[in-house]
């Protein structure tokens, strides 16, 4: 990681994660020409989860916009596995799966917490297309899930 | 907008609204390279969702195919914005998210309603390859969430 | 398919199918550049849900396994039509989506039945990026989909 990036990340307060390898046939990202996809993450720490339950239930907002920044701190320590934080061009598409109980409709702010730190982390370069959804449940029983796609200096 | 797209989507009684810009740290599209990545969107006429409920509850399988033609054109309407809709060489992937009921299972009947726009307004250039999922909950109590990724003239 | 493609899928007793055309706007995949996009696909034979339900309710974890192995059979068999297993280069990501239960957390297990099929036909170039969710439901009351996204040689 370069020194600018590192200074960024130092000011944000994030430190990357060494992640777990996925015992499985999939990878944490797959560099391809000059596109990066990454595995979903959730707001893991050490591979166990920090935060467990549904939005609308045992989650409310604000801890599920905690949980969403902390799935996209794996997803960048998945970034700076696969290809190294400062090789990013622009972070093309972040899709946020948010586990949500019948009448949650809140997903956008939720992912937020993602998107924010995304956004804090490059600036202009992260400011990305996006989807946010609420699903019936997640891994572990995980509140969020987050991935990514980027362009990046190959 | 060139002519020929311009009397397309006039023949479809379609007019592309102007989108609100998301007040966030995410927008409504990203060109990368020959790519554009655009924002899922949902059933909304000047940010008010036009649409409320779950497809199998409140929403029947025609009601959710016209909430998912009105997703697709604000999903054009992000195109528009983003690169112009008639830059696309070839819509490569549509997925809709369609908000269930238990028991709901024609996920694909609905986002028929968005995939037939984009066939109507594209033509050869508009057969996308697609995924329609059933999901728990959706932004703002939407019942169809579409978005796409496009292959566009640089 | 070459010799070696058709010996690996032999070994692994994976015969493809011929999948139904949609009768619809979409396609069974997109090939753009050097990008393949394929459709969703669930765990049908000739058209037909070899599984249905919910995991966690009907279908245990092992059962959705075998149906996401299904599954992606009939995404190589999309590939295979649209454009031939043997031009895979690198599958890049893989989006397992499983119809889940309340309490059912263990999507990962079953989308193993996929990654797992997929890194076996192609080895190092199956090992792909990931995400598992839980979703309300899927279409015709499948208990997952599987799509794909690949780099193929053009």
């Amino acid at each position: 990681m370069d020194r600018e990036m590192k200074e960024t990340l130092d000011r944000l307060g994030v430190t990357l994660p060494k992640l777990p390898e996925p015992a499985n046939s999939y990878v944490p990202g797959v560099a391809a020409e000059d596109w990066l996809y990454l595995s979903g993450q959730t707001p893991t720490v050490d591979g166990v989860l920090e935060y467990r339950g549904r939005c609308g239930d045992a989650i409310d907002i604000e801890t599920g916009k905690k949980a969403a920044r902390l799935a996209a701190i794996n997803v960048l320590a998945e970034l700076e596995h696969v290809a190294g934080v400062e090789k990013v061009v622009q972070v093309v598409k972040l899709t946020g799966y948010v586990a949500s109980s019948d009448g949650f409709v809140d997903q956008p702010k939720v992912v937020d917490g993602a998107s924010d730190l995304i956004a804090d982390v490059f600036g202009e370069r992260g400011r990305h297309a996006r989807a946010a959804v609420g699903v019936a449940s997640l891994p572990g029983g995980a509140p969020v899930e987050v991935d990514l796609v980027a362009l990046i200096r190959s």
